[in-house]
């Protein structure tokens, strides 16, 4: 009997496929059909963003975050890269029978933090609690409404070749911690994730120049990449020697074998931005705390093949494809 | 050191207590601070309502219902019992590596249906595998947007001595069908969740004259009316050889020890309604398939002392208090 698989929940092909042949097919309709970060709805005459995540991170304690910060980030960033101020979230959280109250409560206190630094506020909540061994500690579901920003006008419809492909920083980060913080590497390091509310960023740099954003969580920036081109028609080419990666991530890639390429982010974003304003976006970028390491990494193309290339650094050209596989199960 | 207990997600005392020691003290705000079964929130000049819920019943199929069902029909309820239309549902899996493909396609087929039935979308969405006991088969949390129907003006705070209290049908019959479905007792029943999405019931009746309206799950009838005593500020009378209870309902929980007025219940709403207009909503609901067995079962009285009080079967008094401790875990 076919079972389900950690592949299926990766970001990568084979969850595409499951979403595609199981939930599109039945529960298909013209929002869920997009698939976009989140949906868009009309209430009245304002345009809404909605959106839901579940997390279930291991460990829940992690350098540079823990599984409450994720829960706020995530999809508050889910909300921004679709061009809407995040407003209002819920919170369903399961937890294990005896898991420590003082955890859960430094879990909350990370929410609050998170949700007053990003401007948000949980609205609406649940609170479960099963057996010992029915969950591993504890998994949070936050869905969040934004309201679309007045000017923002983001579809990967509106790609054109010659536009920028920008990325705000360092990519893997999340990953990398999260694989040391998992303790199964004997040496010590001092990565962290980069798990942030990327909605002032957003803010700061929102103008028409912009077509598209996502953020580059599960299957990493190649992932996301190949994302964008089937929609917006055209090719995209990356530069690998343009793409930022601190030299404490590729070490740890290297030793494992991982693609930076393919490693979970939870504080950035990928923008696609016409070649007019791609400049003037970039030092936006560069101006704010959490885009310092900001670069234009690519363009799209012309070509219709609908294929992200990879540019390497020695100089070659690869297929970069989308995730097969899973790379590193519980990664958010 | 102090943990988390099967108690503090039962709907009870304990999980009030922690509600309140835990999070509305550190993430509250207007809208989290009304506890109601859905947030109000003002888009423009549209009020929404805004809810979540995550669901671990086990097992994940019952007679009446299963996994994917519950979690449309609860989440539409607690929008409907608000006044609120609802429209636009996320959808959150959480699935165990191994499980059957087959299972979640009936799981996911059983979620269309109901939404179809109930005339909501899924419109956001959010799949994620763990690894083999990282959690039990699958969990499911949907969170949920309604729009408040025009005219619909609820509110513990107009709740007046004089109104009755009506309930749609049978109490217990969700707890009861699951309890059995665990095949922990060895005898055979004909029980069936009332599992049922309300909002079309909620439509029928929708008038100024009622007050307020909830949904009595977790915790049961009797937790639900305590949850409406202290802001109201009134007394509640329940006469209890009016609670409808199925008989077989009944032998059940003389078995078990269980009181059915703490059974959880899925497909039934609590009504607390203008005396003027009392019997003219119990026609309308025992018009609609869902309210056939709908009756009147007490009403708010002038005392003040906030509790709710029950006139047992044998003619005594007795107060109906809250939960206490956990009757059955993972019933929702």
């Amino acid at each position: 009997m076919r079972k389900i698989t950690l592949a299926h929940g990766s970001g990568g092909s084979s969850m595409q496929d499951l979403i595609r042949d199981l939930f599109i097919k039945n529960l298909g309709n013209p929002l869920l059909n997009k698939l976009g970060d989140s949906a868009l709805i009309d209430i009245g005459d304002k345009k809404l963003a909605y959106t839901t995540d579940s997390y279930v991170i291991n460990p829940i304690f992690f350098p540079g975050g823990d599984i409450g910060k994720l829960s706020v980030c995530g999809t508050v960033n889910d909300l921004a890269v679709c061009g809407a101020r995040p407003r209002y979230l819920s919170l369903g959280i399961i937890v294990e029978e005896g898991l420590d109250y003082h955890d859960l409560e430094r879990i909350v206190l990370s929410i609050r933090y998170t949700c007053s630094k990003a401007g948000v506020n949980i609205v609406t909540g649940d609170f479960k609690v099963v057996e010992k061994g029915g969950v591993d500690k504890i998994f949070i579901n936050t869905a969040g409404i934004g309201e679309i920003l007045k000017g923002s006008r983001l579809s990967r419809n509106y790609i054109k070749p010659g536009d920028k492909i920008i990325v705000n920083g360092t990519i893997g980060d999340h990953a990398a911690a999260i694989v040391m913080a998992r303790g199964e590497l004997r040496f010590k390091s001092r990565l962290f994730s980069d798990c942030a509310p990327l909605n002032s960023l957003v803010s700061s740099i929102m103008c028409r120049g912009i077509r598209f954003m996502r953020d580059p969580t599960r299957g990493g920036l190649a992932t996301t990449l190949n994302e964008i081109t089937p929609s917006s028609g055209y090719n995209i080419r990356i530069d690998e020697s343009e793409v930022p990666v601190k030299e404490s991530v590729r070490a740890l890639c290297e030793i494992l074998g991982f693609d930076p390429l393919y490693m979970a982010n939870e504080g950035k974003l990928v923008a696609v931005v016409s070649s007019r304003v791609a400049s003037k976006i970039l030092s936006l970028m560069k101006a704010h705390p959490l885009g310092r390491n900001s670069k234009i990494i690519g363009e799209v193309e012309e070509a219709k093949d609908k294929r992200v290339y990879l540019k390497t650094r020695i100089g070659g050209t690869r297929i970069l494809d989308v995730l097969r596989g899973e790379q590193l199960p519980r990664i958010c």
